[in-house]
């Protein structure tokens, strides 16, 4: 029993293997009449695929998306959206080390444990690849809430953070490292040059902010809107932890410092502060949703590791192919589709309780 | 639509509110044939229920967890399992000024904003009260996993961490703190006696370990284990960050550093680390699992905070009613129920695919 | 992976055995405000419980509801809806024979089969005493399609059908046959009679239709509204066939005597008929959604029949207890029932998607 | 709300329209290690596929399937599989008519209460074009139950059945109507030839036996075997009926007469008759799956018929473009797939619970 399926009511389904003939994604429950054309989806691929600067893989992906359903006369039909993302440079012929051999922090044990074999290429279904996918899915499930706008950045690289003081919101589509700071931006080029050139990789911290969503949003209490967001980020490839708000910062205040008091306001509440991050009782609140995800560092690297091999011997290991020096950086469009996704069914999942 | 069920091929569903005569749950897809009576299921009621040290709320609930259904003859017999456990001791009368006004940090004016108003009593659906029911269920989950040992721990109070030097997990009982460190515990006396007293509140952070399981259990891509530990966590009240292994620490290390390389080792790999938390793509290692939650400190103090009543008009609130000072403390229990809970359900579904 | 869960946006959850302490079911996802009561419910229960005429089993249980949660100052909050019925005329020791041998046409052999052991007193869960529950579930979905009205009938006893030309819903409450026809209700009398005294059984048909589904609800491809109805009928005790509309008899049809020709109408179309039942495509088309459903005969029988025992040894089994000489007609409650349920969901479905 | 996914441990989601670029499905939690090529699926797309004898609709597809995810070396990987069949033969000119008016009988009404508009285009979603989806999930389902043999034939078009005593499963290949009789497809090539000449339809029947079910398969009480070939089966594009076993006679017989005695076996019991269709309690019971499924006759015509238009006018229509004279011809290999799904979803099922 495996899952490849997110939502509730709004549903999406992903599928293909970084080597197959193409990746995609199947969109149900999206309501009708919406305006839609691939060029809407387009910005948000091109966000996310690869090569685009020396700081990511250099596997060169136009990432075309192409709507094979669902669509009529450039509008949603409430048909299943059919998404296809051609694969168009494999080279699998990297791959053969990794046939014979794990990757420690990869899933390649994992998957052998699990399946009995693995489709290795490129990490097959496992591969950060499939996140486009995601991505697309993402950007339909944006036009269904235009009620909200959501950012995400690099928050930080390698331990080295930026300095709220400099958040730009502009900056982040202007350095290649979706970077608010342009002073950690700049520092950014040198840090990831270095591990790229040693062979090595990073990790790295994306932040996200969704305003705009209505209080209300959420469905107590297994379909919480943080429980959501955070098996919708957790499960993206490399994250290791998630926050909310304040996050393990409010494990560490007090309750009269961590309350978020309230005034009257022009529309509910004036809110004097967000530690909650917009989420209360697994329902939005009418702040800005507010989160943090850690990526690990990349687990393919050149630099060689002790491991094993399909047979249980002795081996080490060096990853070829190519391989971004720090996978959390392309983890920003991702973090953003996902919590898009979460809110698009969160709106469709409370109006069929409330209307 | 709302969602009060968890899991896939062994769920659960729960119902009931704070104040309400009773509150319970109902398993779903528990194996047949596994030997089960209350007594089984009320030592882990026992660790989570109130009013057993001055570190805790005083509300006296026996928590009695019956069996209504589902078992004969002492065995279950793959039906569903009915698990009531009533409420005796609720003083609803403390709640008028949580009836007009809005608590800042708690679920409050999430409810009103959502459903139009709320059952006010003690928090009613949303009150940490509804965990018994976890814990309840998740008694169940421990005895489809026997394979699997699971502890939880508070590592933290109000920022004040233990010193994993002096960690000794049959110090975990012997303390009101779940508190593995017996020189923190005694610590941690004077810092939530002093909260209390101040009617303030502290957060706390739940370490976690499950031994045993099985590499393999696991169910990419939107069910991946460490994505419904996220999910099963944060939704927990209270909860504000999870994290898996290394968790955000793995963000600031490099590539080579947070590599569990493996030798051979005598069923399967023998890892030299677990940074990964014995988690990797979404499938266990056979490695423990490991996580950390962050709980917020109890939103209900008696400290006066600003904020606004139903009419929307400016006031202060001042939580009478009874309170844990640190609600992180009884999440413990509820943390390790809750994994137990993603764990069965992890294995079922395993095998429906695996065999 | 057991399913005791129906139902996607409102969704009710069944739990109980015949001679367990009580029954029950979880409602959840139904919108808050609803003005509810036990006594909006215990009509419905009344209808269908047993003991009421020399007709049905006589067995006596008052069936009467309570609802333990997610109602506040008498209207639904938006939580989940606990509802029990306490089981109180268990006579268990009647079933010594049905331990230890397998009752043709009943559940017991594959109950066994499939568990390894069963609860054999009474049936266990596969006896029809769990749609007392689904009848509570139902009383709670009525009053969330307020706009809809849902009759249920016995169409025919034995192969003994009404007369259409007879037919008067105002007869169907006055008979204890749920019959609508009051010269079959007379004749019915002595054959329900002459079955039961001869220690047999005899089968029935429920006719059912609902009037005011507004044309749009349903969910295409796979919960459409046809393909949910057949599920929630062929899912009650002893039921093994459904039709929508003409059912089979539109196999024998041509395309043009099949087809509802339509005309202008005051709202939507004017149909000329209803050869489809009021759906198309798995929509509601606005005209009434009418549906039969077959039951076949009790299968717990006074006359002795071939079988074998738990060890597989030939033996004879007469099911002593106390049983329905046709348990098809107390199945009209719990047809209409299911169809409120199945509504009530795609109400909210509907509204999901498309606003 | 919408759902195109159907299954629980084995699910399959579908997309696609009749005119767009392709049709396709994702099969999702497939046990890996399964040896399969195209090859091993297309035989059952050229058992449904149009245009291969003048008694279905000359529309000339090849339905060639493609496998574009969740294979490798031969082998399912346990990663969902992706199928896509081009659409060639569209002519979207044809349905100029019904772009501007409602056929009676078809979805096109009720599409359009529902969404607002409608892919028109050869009925769009709601075109039977879809079944070659289910189709091809249907043959990778086989894969999946090596043990079961399933078959399912035409038992009888526009009212006219086959004589049970010609019953030869040899034949079914034989002729261009699943006829296992050779007597009735020799009439029937006259009765669908006449229908078909005079511009009219016929309706039809579909028999259906799945043999090698282990008893035990089933999920009560609500993903019973039997409720869920109901909704596979009543969710086919035309179904009205479906019947398990006996059906509706089954409501005619007195228990005695509808009990399967049961004798000492090799294999578990030898059951002396079977009107239950091999399913109790909604689980199996070891003996053959028998169901019958009733088509009305198809809803395109070209014998004008009364109708409204899309502003709510009177009008007529009668349907140019092409179609199956009797679309419950090609409804027997269709039936046969959803059967394979069902199977297959609860062999994974019960081996979750049960192991």
């Amino acid at each position: 029993m495996s899952y490849n399926t997110f939502g509730h009511a709004f549903r999406f389904t992903t599928w293909g293997e970084s080597h197959g003939p193409a990746i995609g994604a199947v969109v149900d429950g999206c309501p009708p009449g919406i305006a839609i054309t691939e060029t809407d989806l387009q910005p948000f691929l091109d966000q996310r695929r690869p090569g685009t600067s020396r700081f990511t893989t250099q596997r060169q992906e136009p990432d075309q998306v192409r709507i094979l359903s669902g669509v009529f006369e450039g509008r949603t039909t409430g048909t299943p959206i059919s998404l296809m993302i051609d694969n168009v440079d494999q080279r699998s012929k990297d791959y053969s080390d990794v046939a014979k051999a794990y990757r420690p922090g990869h899933a390649d044990y994992a998957y052998d444990a699990k399946y009995g074999f693995r489709d290795y290429r490129g990490g097959g279904r496992s591969s950060a690849r499939e996140t486009a996918s995601r991505v697309a899915a993402g950007a339909v499930a944006r036009l269904v809430i235009p009620e909200v706008t959501i950012t995400a950045w690099v928050e930080a690289i390698g331990g080295d953070a930026i300095d709220p003081a400099n958040f730009d919101a502009a900056e982040i589509g202007r350095n290649p490292f979706f970077c608010p700071d342009p002073v950690a931006a700049a520092r950014w080029e040198g840090l990831v040059d270095t591990a790229r050139k040693a062979g090595s990789s990073l990790g790295a911290v994306i932040g996200c902010a969704a305003t705009g969503v209505p209080a209300g949003w959420g469905a107590p209490l297994y379909a919480k809107l943080d429980a959501e967001l955070a098996a919708a980020c957790m499960g993206i490839n490399a994250v290791k932890g998630v926050e909310i708000g304040d996050g393990f910062t409010a494990a560490t205040l007090r309750g009269e410092d961590n309350a978020d008091a309230m005034r009257p306001g022009d529309n509910g509440p004036a809110f004097l502060a967000n530690h909650a991050g917009g989420i209360a009782g697994g329902i939005a609140t009418g702040q800005p949703i507010t989160l943090r995800v850690a990526f690990k560092p990349t687990a393919s690297i050149l630099t060689p590791v002790e491991t094993i091999d399909r047979d249980g011997a002795a081996t080490e290991i060096m990853t070829k192919g190519r391989h971004d020096p720090c996978v959390g950086i392309r983890g920003a469009p991702v973090v953003a589709a996902m919590v898009a996704l979460v809110l698009a069914d969160h709106k469709l999942m409370h109006r069929a309780q409330v209307g």
